[in-house]
């Protein structure tokens, strides 16, 4: 089928409306109309092949709402007209231990990504969410539950999902003390999601301006790195820090944050991490460890998780052609807390 | 009591002669004749005070076997000509969550080292194994068991145990594959332990010389870390990666070799290390910890599980008054793979 949506034809072009075709359904496909899709920082890493790893043209978009208007002959779990989500994902071997066990993002043959990708059937390249119309195999498909606000549902199928996973890996819970590092997308959700799953959270960060915002996402503390007393005060205070920055950075202030056994986990950086000294590592056990997104049924129990406690992301919501601005506001950090395209203006485009 | 030992008078001078006084034994105390103390490496940085912290003069050893030859009051454990030992830490605050545990080297307020410490009563100096006697609170002495050769146990005090804890913590058992990073002191025992315990266990070296010591060691397999090929074949291979090298090195080419949720464990890097790369991290959920020595408990565990399996590190024996040399040999790894002094030679000296 025809489609359109907005590409980066190369690593130094802005976005630019962009037409292409979808695979017609296979009999386990569903078809869906976008209403909505979340802006991820990976968005602009790929689009600018920051990672080393784009093929163009590349469609970005991997938090993905809307609107099924067909299904495949084998389709059970969906019908025209419900209210569905993609994510990161869109296929994955299904017969490894990981998609056995339901974790699908750690494949051993590697899940399928949402955009530059290459489908697992006919080799041809996976375009993401900003786009009017997706295809995808049920089994990648999400159910957004019943009442949820579609206008604000799509950064969890990324943000969402990549923050609760290690809180339920490493089972937070009532009584967990969880410290956040990094008030962005992800920052804010795990804010967020910790307090929903019971937690006594923390924000950790560089700047005193962030309290009164860390305070109104739900955490329960602020902790200043640049104040050394407060940060010594802190030592061993943490089960779980998730670490949301999404540059290089240097983790040594943080780790004599954890309790004995604790884990610092990595959710923002993907690359190069500077060096940092063993010694807290040795002396208290303690742990760093990276995470990424999480499984479809984790996924869906997340979608369902935050309907259930009324979890929502804060949204800005742009129209299609004001990406190549949200892009640039993003990397100034000038957003609360993610963007979403209204997948509607498109047409307008 | 008057004794004497083997001092660092200061961080840029040979170990030399050094009379000392220890304690007048409390009601709690254990004396001992030290028979064999052995060699660590962290000797070696201690005396040079490579650390930072070290407070002069320094006796080192933490590595210690001998005989009760008298005890306090209210000692209840042991008795005069009991085969005992003692290992890294001395006391702790015995009333934290921690110690309460049993898990001593963890303990909140801080263990109390066997030497370059100071005792938590009397706020005098630690003074360690290379010495003629010892004495320390009951809780902290182990239980040489019955027929294990005193020459060769010393090493288990803390190669031993330093290697133990984690294969334990992390749950080291039949069908786990364990891969272990260096062939030294810790090395060596981190091989003879996760074979007792059951796993599939493989020597990753840079020197294919290493190989048959490695078999030799009980080891299953050999890999040699700048054989790309063989690298990239056991990616995702171990559930534990026991990483005993001494000094700063480069763990991206061994992170990909940790299966999903695996653990690599620094017990040989006390500062700072180099940068690593957060992709394997956040591929497959691995993890970096530290570990440092075990519990009394979990050392008297570790002790009975080596008379039981027939484990002893290979030591060579040296007199004190080889320190000097020994210590040399050391930081060229000419040594395989474990220096004990021979306390009766300490009277000659």
């Amino acid at each position: 089928m025809k489609t359109s949506g907005y590409a980066a034809l190369r690593c130094d072009t802005p976005l630019e409306p962009f037409s292409f075709e979808r695979r017609t359904p296979r009999a386990k496909d569903v078809v869906m109309e976008v209403l909505y899709s979340g802006i991820c920082h990976s968005d602009l890493h790929q689009a600018r092949d920051d990672w080393g790893w784009s093929s163009y043209p590349i469609v970005p978009g991997h938090e993905i709402v809307g609107r099924v208007i067909e299904v495949g002959s084998d389709v059970t779990q969906y019908k025209v007209g419900d209210h569905v989500a993609v994510g990161c994902m869109v296929d994955s071997c299904m017969s490894c231990d990981q998609c056995r066990k339901g974790e699908e993002q750690l494949c051993r043959a590697g899940n399928t990504q949402t955009y530059n990708s290459r489908d697992r059937i006919d080799g041809s390249p996976t375009y993401g969410g900003y786009s009017k119309h997706l295809v995808a195999r049920e089994e990648f498909v999400l159910r957004v539950p019943q009442g949820m606000d579609l206008s604000r549902a799509a950064p969890l199928l990324c943000a969402g999902i990549t923050t609760y996973s290690p809180l339920r890996t490493w089972n937070v819970g009532p009584g967990s003390k969880v410290g956040v590092i990094g008030l962005g997308g992800l920052g804010h959700m795990a804010v967020k999601l910790a307090v929903g799953l019971g937690a006594e959270v923390t924000v950790i960060s560089r700047s005193a301006d962030k309290e009164a915002d860390a305070r109104a996402l739900g955490a329960d503390h602020f902790l200043m790195s640049s104040n050394a007393d407060a940060m010594a005060e802190a030592a061993s205070r943490f089960q779980v820090i998730i670490d949301t920055v999404p540059v290089d950075h240097d983790l040594t202030p943080y780790l004599p944050l954890l309790d004995v056994d604790g884990t610092l986990v990595i959710v923002g950086v993907v690359g190069p991490i500077q060096g940092t000294n063993t010694v807290p590592l040795l002396t208290g056990r303690r742990r760093v460890a990276g995470s990424p997104i999480g499984g479809i049924a984790e996924t869906q129990e997340m979608l369902d998780f935050c309907a259930k406690k009324g979890i929502l992301p804060d949204c800005e919501m742009i129209r299609m052609d004001e990406i190549n601005a949200a892009f640039e506001r993003m990397e100034r950090a000038d957003v609360r807390y993610r963007f979403v395209i209204d997948m509607a203006t498109l047409a307008a485009a």
